[in-house]
């Protein structure tokens, strides 16, 4: 599965990928309006104005990028009608092409991982045959349990052909506060990162692993740490942007072939709009906003490779 | 919400928590049969089974326990059909006067915790009227992101008096690989321990706070150690029976007066029929062996305390 998407990065350019995390202050007042009329100010209008939203998203950026990464606590929030969406937008854009990340980091016992790996990666029995749950391609997932809850995932992404983002040093101010934590003079997110080699090595697809680690942008000196800690592991890089990482901090995430990481953006790109920026498209046009901020974030990044 | 828990804990002389984790494997053949005929071997069929199964064993159960703790993963697979079980789960233990926590284990950045903790246990505006999710009583979260990512979880707790369960030491036997590294001589639980007291600390209800704490029975002598470090965290203790501990494992959980912790037992009630301690019941009369197998289970606890 990492082949593949080191395939579509190399294809189209551009190690991005759009995070479709639609909160509704994000949202044009228009189409808002315009759902919150036919279903009223309910989860049902709410999933109705995301769905409108994100297909338009993707409509004006599935040429231009490798993935999308739906995190699906902005769905969850809108109960069972949110998930319905999340659903509808991860067939929409795997039917555009797209590899979608299905940002859920979860993670509990072996027997309960199991679960949610065949809820997002792979298929459930029921009497004789076999059904498909949420089916992402990648998912990302927290360490937190150690070897046995990380193994059920691991193990379906070597049945299904499917990958991995473990959580290994996360972008957020406070990540540092069991992450870094040293033990023997090694700070914690790197003992994770041994781990995730460990994990990923019964699931090499060409040079990279299918299990992969998340690794924020946010904390440059710790990424070139485990660049170099981790040569055949995939980097997915939050941060970037609205969190406050430059291209130059995402530089060390990065091999010197260009290859070995993927940079998220959310808000950056499906909230453009918004930004000074980007202000001449206008709310109506959301979504030409968002494909320019595409470009100006793949021709940045490039900038630096 | 903590000291509404105690109640019921008082009241019922059970500090047992039924797990409410419905694998297919569980579910007798003949209520499988009955929903496999009307909605096929699909999800609808799985997530109508699952229904059934749930709903007998909370109508045989509700009066001699304080809460129930469906595990969402359970649901997750089988996708929305599974997911809107969960939900009917959920409102229908709540319509029975049962405290339910929700076992999720979410965690993430601060504005995507924001998000589950609505999902969850609270409410999300959508243009002028609020709307309530899975709305559960209490939640398990993971603490590897660090406080930016509880504290919308403890917000809300706040604001809705609702409660939390944190991961500290897990229950399953790879939970020393990170769980147990040492930082300056002391364990990393236990430095997750000191923080869930620390966000605890804004939230008391009486003697304990509503921020818990998740302490698996498999190690008692670290439960014992967590307990004098953590007076007034109630403890949510995972791993009775099937997966091991026995009473006397569970008695370094508890205060001397017997309070302090709920004991979850999944498996071990809802799959009783299938012991040979309660074979007598057969499949037809699963629910009653659930019933027998809870009032052994707080005897044997009892006895202990």
């Amino acid at each position: 599965m990492i082949q593949r998407l080191i395939e579509k990065i190399q294809k189209t350019k551009a190690p991005i990928c759009v995070g479709l995390d639609p909160m509704l202050g994000f949202i044009p007042e228009e189409i808002l309006k315009k759902s919150f009329q036919e279903f009223g100010e309910t989860m049902e209008g709410a999933a109705d104005a995301i769905w409108n939203f994100n297909k338009q998203i993707v409509d004006h950026t599935w040429d231009l990028i490798p993935c999308v990464k739906p995190q699906i606590a902005m769905y969850e929030q809108f109960g069972i009608e949110g998930l319905k969406v999340y659903e509808r937008t991860v067939r929409y854009c795997q039917d555009k092409g797209l590899l979608v990340i299905g940002d859920a980091k979860r993670g509990d016992i072996g027997s309960t991982s199991a679960a949610y790996a065949t809820a997002h990666l792979g298929k459930v029995k029921i009497g004789e045959s076999l059904c498909r749950g949420f089916d992402t391609d990648f998912l990302t997932v927290n360490p937190y349990l150690g070897t046995d809850g990380i193994k059920p995932f691991t193990d379906i992404c070597k049945a299904e052909d499917k990958g991995l983002f473990v959580l290994v040093k996360t972008s957020n101010p406070s990540s540092g506060e069991f992450q870094d934590q040293k033990i023997n003079g090694v700070p914690l997110y790197e003992l994770v990162a041994d781990k995730v080699v460990e994990w990923g090595q019964d699931s090499m697809d060409n040079g990279y692993s299918n299990v992969g680690a998340v690794v924020g942008a946010t904390y440059p000196e710790m990424s070139a740490v485990l660049r170099k800690k981790m040569p055949h592991t995939y980097f997915l890089v939050p941060g970037y942007g609205a969190q406050g990482a430059t291209a130059q901090d995402l530089k060390p995430c990065f091999h010197e072939d260009g290859l070995g990481a993927i940079v998220n953006s959310s808000r950056g790109i499906i909230a453009a709009y918004r930004q000074e920026k980007y202000a001449r498209f206008g709310a109506e046009h959301f979504a030409e906003a968002s494909r320019q901020a595409v470009l100006d974030m793949a021709a940045d990044i490039n900038s630096v490779l």
